[in-house]
């Protein structure tokens, strides 16, 4: 079958059983969450077997070490996913609450959060996304059609297998939960072209991905995880801090999108903080890729290129820039971030309130990592990714981001 | 100059001019609004010039009736376009306001409501409309691009010259507020790729414009104003009442996007409600066109084809059909609606709710016209359109639709 065909098929069998979980009870999406924990547990050897296959013939293929991390599952991680899976249940199911006011003419409003209906999920070789997915439009009363990265299709298989035993156990119908088992590229272009099939489309991925999808959606979407973040070293800073934070924002977990890919430096203190932080970067084996004045500093430093300062590495490298005003700091980021996560270590307020109202960002941070931007250590307990555009949900996504509203009226023949 | 590069370079403008206004003060941005009214009000007797200059032109182009409708202004509109301005001083200011919590960690986290930035309006030629954006941008801190129906240009013109004036007067960049007055149409595809330029396009109009924006949009949008509205008569419904909210909902003022145009009749009430309805349509001279049982009961309907169940006609033009079941009228509804305003008229309560569960439309009315789904009438105080789409708003636009949210995250040195 034409790949095209393939996941329209896919989409109108996900939009067919769509309503029927949209009309679902709290208690029955619940009980199918615990049964998707239960089972995932219960299946956890041949996950892992497919996880394996999967891993054997990425490393074989040459996949890059920060991507076999994503990929990788063991018992501990899969535990993990199912404590998430049991967490959701303990959320509030936003679907059906809502507002209703009676206006002068006696017409009854009520505004009411109702699913979106289909959510298309586009998203790289990361095992752990198909379950959140899946699980959090559940919880929404939406169906999903999942497309992970082609590494993770054994391993994904699995997973959507499980789940579907699940639902089909608690009386829901497993169609909820599509997965598109033919991963070639024109998938993608499929889905984003499924216009009244999918409701919304959230692509997860890197700068390749959300520039196919600026090119070719012409369903709606949610930009994602495109993460260019920049830490911007103050010359008020505190320097021990800065170092410390520098290292956590850039190393503590390289693969994910709030890690920060360029340091700027303020001219007045660059020659004091950039050796100290390149002697604790040595731990890390963090690659230094340098403006003029930060090799003339570091001479360990690799020389950058114009290229750099636009780079999303996902990986042990840091651009460095000296910038001589908070302005130019500003400028830079401006220009060149995704409008992800932004950081100013410094110990002016004043510094600190021009940042973060002029940088154009979903989360600009004062004196912290940036590597807090996620819905569970912002309180949220759940997240479906994290927005870098402006329109409908910034920043972390929680539940509500996978609903919309609808207004009903009622009235006894009002005419206007 | 290049349709293209002078649409750039009017977006850049404004873009420019855009951070002075996101953080100017409530009241500053309260006092540009009154100063509009004032010149608006002052500058009457030369915008009716311009605006009988455009009737003169549009009429000897064979504009239609509707459409002339819209583009006229009178003393007695340009007072209601300035009162509906000191009414937006009145309303709460969005911006700012916002949500504060501490994490355990001791992270202080910030949500607070900011501007999108540079908003792109695409819109027929519709004067009122010209002030309403402009005006709902300023008080939500956003610069505006204005592309408004040639047919309107010189109106659009003195309307904006005389916004500007007033802008100045108060301290306020008179780029923050923008026309494009080349209205050749390369220049709706040029807004539509501002990519960087502009945060969020609103297209406002038919079936037509949506195609444009679905297939050129790289920049954000919110779809508007797509209104193929029904009106549904259950066989349970008080048929006085359903001819009277029907003619309403047809003919008090067709040219707009919650007027309906299919209206479906269930087949034991068809030979009772379809002569009472034609006998009080007549007044309005509608033309009817039918399926062949409508057409069989009312012999003066003109057979429908499959083309009307899909037109938008904002004209005195009535598409009907007769349906055996409420089930064949949802599903009549859900694939020919545009997401707009859906209304039913029963008296069973179980097929309300059935109508308002399953139909997918921003307003489900029951017993009431269609003709209430707008700002005012709901009771936000104003509009920027209606939205037709899922994300991010739906239904009537009030302030808040044209803000985002952005974190502001302090920190004294945490990590993760």
């Amino acid at each position: 079958m034409d790949i095209n065909n393939y996941i329209r098929e896919l989409c109108a069998a996900a939009r067919r059983a769509a309503p029927s979980l949209a009309s679902a009870s709290t208690a029955k999406k619940n009980a199918a969450l615990a049964a998707m924990a239960e089972g995932l547990t219960a299946d956890c050897a041949s996950i892992l077997e497919a996880n394996a296959a999967d891993l054997a013939a990425a490393a074989g293929n040459g996949v890059p070490k920060t991507m076999l991390d994503r990929l990788r599952l063991d018992e501990g991680r899969i535990r993990g996913i199912c404590d998430a899976l049991r967490e959701l249940c303990a959320l509030a199911d936003p679907i059906g609450s809502g507002e209703r006011w009676v206006r002068p003419n006696g017409l009854c409003i009520n505004c009411v959060c109702v699913p979106m209906g289909v959510v298309g999920m586009i998203y790289e070789a990361r095992p752990n996304v198909t379950v959140d997915a899946a699980a959090l439009c559940l919880k929404t009363g939406n169906a999903v059609v999942l497309r992970g990265g082609k590494e993770a299709i054994a391993t994904n298989r699995a997973l959507v297998a499980s789940m579907k035993k699940s639902l089909a156990a608690v009386g829901i119908d497993p169609d909820v939960i599509a997965l598109v088992e033919r991963t070639e590229r024109e998938g993608v272009s499929a889905m984003l072209t499924a216009r009244g099939l999918l409701d919304v489309v959230i692509p997860r991925g890197g700068a390749g991905l959300i520039r196919t999808v600026v090119e070719n959606a012409r369903v709606p979407v949610i930009e994602t995880g495109a993460g260019n973040c920049h830490l911007y070293v103050d010359e008020s800073a505190d320097l021990d801090m800065a170092v410390k934070v520098a290292i956590n924002a850039k190393a503590s977990r390289p693969s994910v999108c709030n890690a920060v890919e360029t340091m700027l430096v303020h001219g007045a203190v660059a020659e004091q903080f950039l050796p100290a932080f390149a002697r604790a970067a040595e731990a890390y084996h963090i690659e230094l890729r340098g403006c003029p004045r930060t090799c003339a500093v570091l001479p360990e430093a690799v020389p950058a290129e114009e290229s750099d300062w636009a780079t999303e590495y996902n990986d042990y490298i840091l651009a460095v820039r000296v910038v001589d005003t908070l302005d130019e700091a500003i400028a830079h980021i401006n220009r060149y971030n995704t409008g992800h996560s932004e950081a100013i270590m410094t110990a002016s307020r004043a510094a600190a309130a021009r940042f973060q109202a002029e940088v154009d960002a979903a989360a600009v941070y004062v004196n912290a990592s940036t590597r807090f931007t996620d819905g569970g250590e912002f309180g949220f307990g759940a997240e479906i990714g994290i927005s870098t555009q402006k329109l409908h949900a910034r920043g972390p996504m929680g539940l509500r981001a996978l609903t919309t509203q609808k207004y009903l009226i009622e009235g006894d023949g009002q005419v206007r």
